[in-house]
């Protein structure tokens, strides 16, 4: 999973997506509906619910989730700083056994910071 | 996980089990057995236990053990209807975590179902 | 947990719902709306609905989850036969963790049991 | 445990903490340090973190740890809307399975809440 | 759970997996043969299987296997420190959220601790 | 993951273990001091420890922990005898759904063991 890189992971997304629509039925549908919901900007900003989502992810050990919601931080203007702090919660709450996640989790951070890096150095 | 064909899935689970088998004692076996009886045909039908192997090893977010269970589904002619409602009650007991699992439950089942058209229409 | 009757968890888990219900949103509501569709007659019967609620309920290893899909597998006309070979799938796919949480599925079903036939016995 | 009043889980929580104390060595007292640590104002506000916390402990369904959250939550000023928004993504992301944890969670903000509205009444 | 005396969790214990008899099957009965079979004396001696299962246990959060490997590991002479030593390990792999059971697993090995103490100074 | 050797998932294990340095703060350090301490030779030895963290990883299904812990086993000298009897507890406890991070596990020892023949081989 860690080989993959951030656009590859969000063309499988996309291509698996279509499959799940083909065989899915209402309830799916309903189900991605809500879980697109409750991310929206409410009395909690964006960002703070993308964090909760992303230590979820964490805590529950889930790979893709964690990527998913470290992609959406990004979007929102997190700071590593941030990140940092909401991972270590995560880290402490779930215990060791989430390490080898928060290591793609960070990865998938760092080739973020790069790549938005690499970039502004072309535009300038 | 996902770039596998079921065939190769089948092939390496296979040549995994021989390594168990070749560290693997009494007690091993005996776990051995007695996960492959608890699946016969019984009070409740085979398909009808497939769907709860499958359910439980969907909320419990395991892509070998879903796949595992896809193709024992398929084999005991199991609809995309059906298919579909076990797995959304999957979805709704375990969460949007097990949503990556669900996609390639549903690509390995697209496989499944893509490769018996294709041999359909080859004896034809 | 175990000590309290099938009607005082029915009564505890409807005071508490109606607490939910006065904190909660359009998103909590439509999860709860949702998560009553997804048992609904289908391609699958609502009885194979039910067990396939039980089972995950059981391999996640939630009492209160076991125990609503226990009564409702008996009103679904469920047999202690098909009950148990149920079951007996959650002990092996989630292991002797599980044991606990078995035990008080079967001594609720016990209940359900002795109950209604303390209620034929009555009847006649 | 969703019998026990706040006041009572304190205490109980305090006794319990005494008796790890008295057995447990320097890597326990660590633990238990960076564990407080990471709940402190930093580049995210302490109620972002003390959200964090609750999310994590509702997906991974620890009613002990959502009593203390929710606890801290309420000691942070959160408002009943933020609350109901965190524990949403909480539901959505861990499903169904969490919801007797919800129904708790709620249980226990409510009485913070009437037990907040009877002291402001008592000092009028 | 906590309130429970080691007397008492026995006893319960004790009456329900009459139940889980009564109602089981051979599968339940081979797979209840197989979990007292892999605790034996063998390559590993029983004190260490013992906290294995201990461990095993509490990283995955369940009480009432704590406290019945808890007892056993008592009755196979673990003195405290090696105790701390093994939950510690299991509180830093399974994280903060398995602080509520490390708590409960201390209670009951105190009350074993003076339950025993108590019998010595009876008998002097 | 089945397929990196165990000299590729060192050298990627340091390469991520970089650049989560790069991004941690204080806390994640402690927890990482506090992760190797747990392990050290005390009043447990090293190899019962290290058995403790692989049966804790298996049950809780991370693949990288349980090859980590396995690698650890084999450099602590434990034999392919006390090794199947700790992952059968570990099989016993977390169900069938352990089974294919048992195959992987049995797999990463196998390759342990050969690799260590051929060596022995070579010297002689």
């Amino acid at each position: 999973m860690s080989e993959r890189t951030i656009e590859e992971f969000k063309a499988e997304r996309e291509k698996l997506n279509e499959i799940v629509m083909k065989y899915g039925g209402i309830n799916i549908k309903r189900f991605y509906g809500l879980d697109s919901q409750v991310y929206r900007e409410g009395a909690l900003p964006s960002k703070t619910k993308e964090l909760l989502g992303l230590v979820a992810s964490l805590v529950l050990r889930c790979d893709d989730c964690i990527k998913y919601h470290i992609i959406r931080c990004y979007e929102e203007g997190l700071t590593s700083e941030e990140l940092e702090e909401a991972l270590t919660i995560g880290l402490v709450v779930g215990g060791s056994i989430t390490i080898p996640h928060l290591r793609r989790a960070f990865q998938a951070w760092d080739e973020l910071q790069e790549g938005g890096k690499a970039q502004r150095e072309t535009e300038t």
